[in-house]
């Protein structure tokens, strides 16, 4: 047998403490797989005092993950602390620099300063792995870069995000709330305190910043996407989906266009027959379109220690082995910069809500304000309220109804045209609220 | 810019002429995946004169493909001949007797002589790629080999073949007979003029054997596999499985069991819900159980000259990459015999179907016999036939009667002495049909 492969290993919260023990639970089959043992020598995290369950005894303690990362006796620095620049940063940068090749799952960093650590691998010949960083145990990273390899993509997209997928699954299910299901997710630890990073669509977009570098071959932008969350999606939304034959998923969509590469997020109703629509729970979907071999499916949890700890070993299995590749499959300087389709050219068709005046002509103003703006109606629904206790029998005429509107296929700046002067026109009471809608 | 890695390719049917015209349609971007160009250099196919629609002028033609793939111009062989032993077994040895890596797409060959292949490919140091061979477009290998190395599998299952997937889909939605749906799929090309080696599970079953030994490393033993095909499926069966929330698929199951590895091959009603029974038509669907992740499931193209050349593709950008691991995951050597788990004792719940000739005390007779074998039934259906047209409201006492049994988890052993039985009581008038229920 080999030299041992020497890891040394950045945080210890949820998903370093499943890698930590995995390493020593799976280790013959890692050795067997990488063709020498792979050991962690040392380790670094925020609290050297507090009992995580596993035995530190024989293994070096870094205070300073930096530190630990240009260590002379590690040959690979895993960092699984997180959070864009600070320590995470510091630390990954620390060990390219010493020309030490890196693991990480860490999202947040590769979207703000993936293109800058791949240059710095790329010149110093080390791998740059990040498997774990997208979709969790789900080999969406190795499919785009090497399996195909072959192919030009044409659109990448799926569910990214396991706690908006928890959440928007259990109102369908249970006819909940957004508040009530996302207060669960938090009891159940599929969301942070502060959710604000899941739910308002953030953490996918670092995700399908990353898989757009890939697939397109350009740099990561992730400040280009369009991004809008889950918090405004209503029961009345799912359950118009449902009657339209669609689900409403939080999706990641990248997708080339004539005029660039479209990013966006947002929550999107889609056929109840596509296979990312049918992902439910926790579990990420992801699809992606090649030239050559048609659309690709992968499913499977996408978050957890234990699932997200199975695509770190894939990656350091990979560096044990020599197998390695350009960080972002095309190599760093040969990158394109990214250029944004814009989000107002993105085309679809939209499910529109309005809550509108219950007066004479609103209706007709409405459908009038579309077709000036060349925007075909599909359905129009006035869905009437059920009249107030106090006046059984009579809907006030003042009071404001649901008027659901799908539209076929336009342009969002079509869309976004007519419903600001419809909004000036005085017939709504709240701001429209709109979906879109993809045949996925 | 590298030198190219030049290529010699044997077989110009629908996967060889599509990976020629890739090669060439991809270059640029093959050529960027690869770190250098990518070229085929010299082809051998049986007929020189045929006319394909591909400009051969440009490179070197061999009538002896195994002459091709030793020449020592090439630097890589790809088989894409198809067939166990032959030309493509000789050529591929040839390839490898002189040190020259392999990619084929060859399922038959290597289920009869993978592993004695790999062991030469081992031994040589060089690579033997075959993505396409299981599945065609998916990357079920390389996420086998590489995306869960950390990963004990204890099961991986999924729908292998494509015809088969669309005659069963075709029977369901349009309640049409196998025999119309079998012709239809020969009239579109899915499938054989000889359908055998599709209808009858023997490709499912070479593609399995090869998924077993990369997940449980274990020696590739074809032969050892249980193999049921599709012909006997009727719309009956079909509706019953309706009924019961459930689809019939035909799977390719490999699971670890405390007495060895179980493969089998068997139409199989699976839950409504599951992703695997939700892929229709030509499209394959596989699912891996690993100890660390979960449950991973790839849906794609299972078939097709483009998908299956997408594969290939990858596999040719991996060696030019220096990619490479051994064949099965596990080197050769250290590949531990296959030992099977037995058919005889497959644990599971099963649907049966008997033709029951209508009289007194037959269904308590058949009743009798599973609970002698200790079987504990779920239902028991009789479906009385329409009366014969000459009878009007009496169907006669002698006319068989189909009756459904559904029964709880049991063996193998024990439902194929329960119905061995009843047959003999013979209080039936065909032989006992059945098949197995699986909560995947």
């Amino acid at each position: 047998m080999r030299t041992p492969l020497r890891l040394g290993l950045a945080g210890l919260g949820t998903v370093g403490a499943s890698f930590f023990s995995l390493v020593e639970r799976q280790g013959g089959l890692l050795a067997a797989r990488a063709g020498r043992p792979i050991e962690i020598v040392a380790v670094s995290a925020r609290d050297r005092s507090r009992d995580r369950g596993l035995d530190l005894g024989k293994v070096r303690w870094f205070d300073d993950p930096a530190a630990l990362a240009a260590d002379p006796d590690i040959d690979l620095f895993v960092e699984l602390m997180g959070g864009a620049g600070g320590a995470a940063e510091a630390s990954v940068r620390a060990a390219l620099a010493a020309g030490k090749p890196v693991v990480t799952a860490n999202k947040a960093l590769l979207a703000a300063a993936g293109l800058d650590l791949a240059r710095l691998a790329e010149a110093q010949g080390v791998a740059l792995g990040y498997e774990a960083a997208v979709a969790g145990g789900i080999p969406v990273i190795k499919t785009l870069k090497e399996s195909l390899a072959g192919n030009a993509v044409s659109r990448v997209y799926g569910i990214l995000n396991g706690t908006c997928n928890y959440i928007l699954t259990r109102m369908e299910r249970e006819q909940l709330s957004f508040e009530t299901c996302l207060a669960e997710a938090q009891r159940l630890g599929y969301a942070e305190a502060d959710p604000t990073f899941d739910v308002d669509g953030f953490d996918t977009a670092h995700k399908l910043s990353i898989l757009t570098s890939i697939a397109f071959g350009t740099e990561i932008d992730a400040g280009a996407i369009y991004v809008e969350g889950i918090r405004e999606i209503t029961l009345a939304d799912i359950e118009a989906a449902d009657e339209l034959g669609y689900r409403i998923k939080l999706l990641g969509v990248a997708r080339r266009t004539e005029t660039g590469i479209e990013q966006r997020v947002h929550p999107t109703m889609m056929p109840k027959s596509s296979p990312v629509a049918r992902t439910d729970g926790v579990l990420n979907a992801v699809a992606i379109d090649g030239d050559v071999v048609g659309e690709i499916v992968l499913v499977g949890p996408g978050a957890g220690g234990n699932a997200t700890a199975s695509s770190v070993l894939a990656d350091v299995v990979d560096i044990a082995r020599g197998r390695i590749s350009p960080v972002f499959a095309t190599p760093a300087a040969d990158l394109a910069p990214y250029v944004s389709a814009g989000m107002l050219a993105h085309e679809g068709g939209y499910y529109v809500h309005l809550d509108v005046v219950d007066r004479p002509g609103a209706l007709a103003s409405i459908a009038g304000r579309m077709a000036e703006k060349g925007i075909s109606l599909e359905s129009i629904v006035q869905r009437r309220r059920k009249p107030r206790a106090e006046a059984p029998g009579a809907a006030r005429p003042e009071d404001p109804q649901p008027v659901i509107l799908i539209t076929y296929a336009t342009t969002e700046v079509q869309i976004r045209d007519a419903l600001a002067a419809i909004e000036e026109d005085g017939h709504t009471v709240a701001p429209p609220r709109l979906i879109r809608i993809e045949d996925l």
